[in-house]
This record gives C-alpha cells, structure tokens and sequence, in this order.
C-alpha cells in the first residue's frame, strides 16, 4: 500500500493554452491551483467519511493523488470539456465514487454525462445516492493548443 | 520515493458492463474485488522476496499500487480479453516482471502472448524463469459498454 | 497526500527491443537503469531547492515517482524519439518544470522542441530562467519493436 486513506477531497477545474498540448495541459493545472504540484493519477474513489474541503496551499512539488479528467486540441475553432462528479452514499460507510469524463463538446453535455456515470456507479454497488457534486469547464481553440482540465484531488 | 518496497502481490480479474467504458471499467474492478480501492498504475516489477497471497480485505478508498491490463469497447459482438503474467527469476535475490496485455480476442490468445511476453522479459535480464504465473478474461460486448480488467496488486 | 516532497531528481534515457511494444518498453527501462523499478508516473514539478544526482542505486521493486516520456513502434525502418527538459527558475524558492515529448523523427527536433517546451512553461509562470537540461534519444526499428524512453526520476 502506498499511503493511508485520504480524508479529504479538493474539487478544481481550469483551462489553458500553450505552445503543445502538454504546455496547454500544464496552463489548465495553474488556473486549477495545482499547477506546481506533482500529480499521481488514481481512478477514483472516496473513502468512507472523507470529506469535501475548499483549496488549500500545498507545498509546491508535492507528490498528490488525484483523479481527472482532461482534454486537448490543437484544431482552431473546435470546443472541448472535462468534467468530474462525485457520488457519495447515503450508507456513510461505505466509499463513493468519482467519474471523470472530457469530450469534444460543451460543458452542459458532459456534466450531464459525467452525473449519470457517478449516479450509476453508486447504483451498480446497489447504493442509495446521497449527493452527486460536480465541475465542468469548456474552452474554444483560438491560437495555440488548448486543454481543458477537471479534478478531484484526494489529500 | 514513494514508499517501501511492495512485500506481497495478489492477482485479480474481472469483467463489467456499464453506461460508459468508464463504468464498465469500475465495475469490472468490482467484479475483480478491488471496486473500492484508489488504484495507482505502476509498471511493473515483483521485487525479490515478494510473494503471492489471496486477496484479502483492505479499508476503501486506499491507494494501492497495481499493474494492470484493461480493455474496453462498445461495440455489439465485439469479444476482448485482458491478462497479466508475473514471472519469477529462479535467482531469488533478483527482480520478478510483471507483463500486461489486452486485445481484441479471446482469453487463450491473449494468455498465451502475456506469457510469452514474461518469458521474454526474464530472458532479456539473463534470468532462468523459476515460474511464470498469469491471469486473463474476456467478455463479449452485449448490450453496454463492456470492460476486461486484469491487474497484480502489489501490497 | 501521498508522500513528502522530492528533494532530487535524476536524468535516465535508453533505448529497447522486444517481442511487443511492452517488451521493448521494458527493455529501454532496462538500459535506462531503471529496468527492476516499479514507476509510478507523475506530471511534473521539480520542487524548489530539488538538486540533479547522478544515478544511484535503488532496491528492485521500490515504488518511484518518475516524469516521462515513451515511444514505441513496430513499423521496420520508422525513427522514433523520446525527450524530457527540467526548466529551473531564478527564484529558487519557486518550483521547476518537467516537460516531456515523443514523437516519430529524431533526437535533434524532439531535444529542441521539448527544451522549448520547458522555456515556455517556465515562461508562462511569469518565472526567468536560470536553467534548462534536457536529455534525447532516439531509435530506428530493425527486427522487433522497439521503444526510446528518456524520464525523470524524482527521488
């Protein structure tokens, strides 16, 4: 096991544009917050009795879990979104969920898409839905390549 | 460093239907027993005096470290498999790999091409092969997105 | 959070063939030095006051944080190229970058693009420069598949 059980969870969202993908994805991450920090992917659950807490500073290089959604492009004109949703149970002991989804699109339709996924996740594990939260972002390709970005970060 | 070295490793698979290859995803990770973790991908290493064990409880929402395969489609008909080999040196004071593969296909191909891959792998570091272990799964798309997951946690 | 925050990191390149792209993969990892780690991917700040070591020897199997960037191709004849550049700022109480690129083509380009990258993420940050390493290697496909890896290893 790598760690111990997070207890708190951050939800951020941005976007960016830059000279490639990679610098537009690393311009997304500073307008989340999390720009200086080192992400680990995970795919994506909360923990029993972990809880949503506001941004926080972190230590700049910091090794931090988060699960995520992100999107390129580099096509003039083209919109793109990420969103995230957090799904926790009524039964507050038992884990919820987070969905990540990032699409060509607006962002109305992917938050709807990525409600339905934490909806059903919980209702596969034959859980009662207490919450659903969830981010979205979208941005339209004008110059250089652009990334939209949405996040959970588990701390 | 993130952490010490794993002492243990458990081997798990799974398959799931779902809204999306998403959910398809995590309910594969259901079915393989590992539904309620926070999965960290690593690649791949069995460090020398790392054995296996059968699964066993872990509090949610934990960061694990798992090499993993997966595949997911949407496809109607479609059949994809994903397995894993662990390939143990017969030098027990040296490294074991862990190989992943996933494809389009059925279970038996895909296990013979993971195990060929861990053979190799052995035999590219100058080790004789003390035992090489796998796991594999396949699923036919029905009526949802569908996923094949198989993955070695690593404890 | 997972862990403390990194306080060096180290430069690591190779090149590998193999039986699939995985195989060569390993392979490069392998000739990179790193072949017995479990790698953990992360994107990709150099903490401030984080110093370059020279490689160093790390127990098999230890799980570690490394930026990277990876290739592989099958296609005989194709040349592909991996780079990473670590872009420090003047203020060292401020955090570096890591930029990572790969693509087909040679070590030349992909070194100037990936440096560029690195000046322009710094830039971005409003941060002057006091710094850029960059590393690249490139490989062309003979027989079997083959990857170029060049990473950075934060320790």
């Amino acid at each position: 096991m790598i760690s111990t059980v997070p207890r708190n969870f951050v939800i951020v969202s941005g976007t960016g544009e830059g000279y490639t993908p990679l610098n537009a994805f690393d311009a997304a991450l500073g307008t989340s917050g999390i720009g200086d920090l080192n992400l680990v992917k995970v795919s994506s659950i909360v923990p029993p009795h972990c809880t949503r807490i506001e941004p926080q500073a972190i230590a700049p290089g910091t090794l931090i879990a988060i699960a995520y959604a992100a999107k390129t492009s580099t096509l003039h004109g083209e919109v793109i979104a990420a969103a995230v949703a957090v799904g926790l149970p009524e039964d507050e002991t038992r884990a919820g969920v987070i969905m990540e989804y990032s699409a060509l699109g607006h962002k109305q339709e992917v938050e709807e898409i990525v409600i339905t996924m934490a909806q059903k996740a919980l209702e596969s594990r034959g859980l009662k839905i207490r919450s659903i939260e969830s981010r979205a972002i979208e941005v339209k390709v004008e110059h250089d390549a652009v990334a939209a970005f949405a996040g959970v970060v588990l701390i």
